[in-house]
């Protein structure tokens, strides 16, 4: 840690919450004062969490945001894949319902020839997580070293693992304290959050998939814009390059959600097959992580390479790959009926005939979380096993007693909820929409 | 403490401030809950100053408002005076530069028949605190435990003490917190800190002197309305007769600053002398709680009975009789020169002729800090014998050389730095002012 600066020697943190409070703009050495103050345990918790929800309530200039994203940033160790040859590039999403794209693109970027140092989270709420995907895959492990990490990097292209004690530990601290005091739904303080961590993985270049809909954190796609492009700036004040997808999480991504059965979805789409939907979206933010990764002139022949490469088997080989150095079984791979299975099966039925009008996706998310797929609180376990296979999706044509879903559980009284949070979540119309949602709103940056 | 109720056991401090933060009104019992959970210590201090951040930002409902009033009030003590037949009144001041009307108003409503249980505070910035002039009387107490302070009470009709352990803890609890959280700032939670304390001393009225101008914390007229409408809806809303009079801040009350000085010019005003401003604010302040306390059919006959107590030396007499049952010696106000002297004076000259337009009134505050009258932070202990006597006041006609003010100091630095700020205070023009500041402002309520 650098000696404090004499301004940060003065620094006053009841001066920093009362100016933010009176809505004027921090200076960069107050911000970082604040940070690395408060990461060294020289500032209480009341007074952080008290300029936290000023900021909520009046908000960051992009110079702020920027500073705090910064400062949260150098709080910890920032990762030097200088030694790697390949430009490094990752991708981000904002997080959703049956979004498992990650575990598609690092191996796909990779074999495209650019590097993908991926540090991912678990899911949180109606929310799945790329951790507690990866861990339904027998004996996988997201928890290596540093140099472990750059290990299988430097091997297979791509290296897939949680977040370390190393890393922004500034946002470890804040986002524990933001977590119990109201203060996380804030575009500024999730923007710091999310490129502060993903800064420091070292990378040249950031994909981001920023969700709206129903089953998104920003359900507008206004806030989700307002998100993505502050995120884009700030990538970009700090000398990076970044674009944002604004993508759709209207209804489910791909038709499995559950950690194993998104696995088994994962592999389809890697061998080829795959719901539409998922494949789609796959090729487009991988075609950018390949134009941003020096891999592809456009964006266009990225998506192409990467067709290509899932067609030819290299993309799955190269997740089988990852797979094995970071001890996971790679028969579970090859053969997924070796994924953690749950014992039972229930269909669930439609119940008027029509067309699916709408999914609330959340409800959908909640319902596996309910099944013990996800976790309502960050230190519950999670089972692999259960989730749900859509075989509906908006703006299908339904008829009363077809099956809108079949549900992989363990627990019958957990099943019935999950059953009926289902139904709850389909709206059933008599005609189809007029007005269909594209899969990706925009793009922004670049 | 009455036991939780079931909706208190099922009180989550996160729902509630989230609550706040996105501007819903909060019902009496969650915030009943807050603050007894917060009182008994089961809510971290974290989680208390995010709301309190929150209500700064987003302000309160006069529901609300009322509602933590009554939570604070009744997180201690409130005291039962039921066995005085006499009707308990206060009076409130909001702080300023020279405001000793309390030590005057006690004893001369006692005089009158009512009963005056008051508890004050300490100095803090640049305003002076009751109790910090009554300890400039030697041997003068302010530490009575609640009996003693019934005690005389009952002999006097009268008596004043610090706020006691017993008395609204949550307050003191909040307050601590607001002051390093920068949350001190907020009309709501000024007015149930206030009240919360008043209306623990079992009073039946009360009247506030909510102060406006330079040397007031509400510099402006409509903030200090403002405040003056919660306090008194707050308090109607708690069933006790509350009156607000608005009174002028904008220059120093009375001429005297400084602990034994206000002594001074208390036991000036008590002989029937003293200034007019003082006299005359000390008057009404009087009249309105006679006429709230029953000693009066009306405000006016309320001033008339009070001129009266201090023509026939009742008042005063009233006034030395406190002294005496506090451990004060009564010999300092028959004979002032007892009371503590700095032991040297300088005189401040004016530099220009004209007429004094104004006077920085929180300078001069300052000044009088500055020279050990007051105290920066609350644990900085105060030198009763400083302080500067005014001369001249707003409006008067001046000429260059003429004194401007004594300095009484014992560090000739201080009165170097002293002087120097009472200067830049005041603003010499030409010609006399067209508008003169009212010394009442308005009255509201009642």
């Amino acid at each position: 840690m650098s000696q404090p600066s004499s301004l940060a020697q003065n620094f006053r943190a009841i001066d920093v919450i009362r100016k933010k409070r009176d809505g004027a703009e921090l200076t960069r050495q107050e911000i970082e004062a604040l940070v690395s103050a408060y990461t060294r345990g020289n500032i209480p918790d009341y007074q952080v969490s008290a300029w936290l929800m000023a900021v909520v309530l009046k908000g960051m200039t992009r110079p702020e945001t920027a500073a705090l994203t910064d400062a949260m940033l150098r709080s910890g160790e920032v990762l030097d894949l200088s030694s790697l040859p390949a430009k490094k590039v990752d991708k981000h999403s904002t997080g959703g319902v049956g979004d498992k794209t990650s575990l598609v693109l690092a191996p796909l970027a990779a074999a495209a020839g650019v590097a993908v140092p991926m540090i991912s989270g678990r899911g949180l709420g109606h929310t799945g997580g790329t951790l507690d995907k990866l861990e339904a895959i027998p004996g996988f492990n997201v928890n290596l070293s540093v140099s472990e990490f750059q290990r299988v990097l430097e091997t297979c292209g791509c290296a897939m693992i949680g977040q370390t004690a190393e890393i922004a530990p500034a946002d470890r601290k804040l986002y524990a304290l933001r977590d119990v005091t109201g203060t996380v739904e804030s575009p500024y303080l999730i923007c710091a959050s999310i490129m502060s961590k993903k800064l420091a993985e070292g990378i040249d270049a950031l994909v981001l998939d920023v969700k709206t809909g129903s089953g998104a954190f920003m359900k507008s796609e206004k806030d989700a814009a307002f998100l993505a492009e502050l995120m884009v700036e700030t990538g970009e004040r700090m000398g990076k390059q970044v674009v944002a997808l604004i993508t759709d999480m209207d209804q489910p991504l791909g038709n499995m959600i559950g950690n194993a059965l998104e696995v088994v979805e994962v592999i389809e789409v890697l061998h080829g097959n795959g719901p539409e939907d998922l494949r789609e979206l796959c090729l487009n933010l991988a075609g950018w992580m390949l134009h941003l990764g020096g891999a592809s002139k456009t964006v266009a022949e990225g998506k192409q390479i990467s067709a290509q490469l899932i067609s030819s088997g290299k993309a799955l080989e190269r997740f089988r790959q990852m797979v094995e150095l970071q001890g996971g079984d790679p028969g579970a791979i090859d053969n997924p009926h070796k994924l953690p299975k749950a014992r039972h099966a229930m269909t669930v039925s439609i119940e008027e005939s029509g067309y699916i009008a709408s999914m609330q996706c959340e409800q959908i998310g909640t319902a596996c979380v309910i099944l013990g797929g996800g976790r309502e609180r960050k230190e519950d376990s999670v089972d692999p096993s259960v989730g749900i296979v859509l075989h509906k999706k908006v703006d299908d044509r339904v008829a009363a007693g077809e099956p809108l879903a079949t549900i992989h559980y363990n627990d019958e009284a957990r099943a019935a909820r999950a059953q009926q949070l289902l139904l709850q979540s389909c709206e059933i119309a008599e005609k189809p929409n007029l007005h269909k949602r594209p899969l990706i709103h925009r793009v922004i940056g670049n």
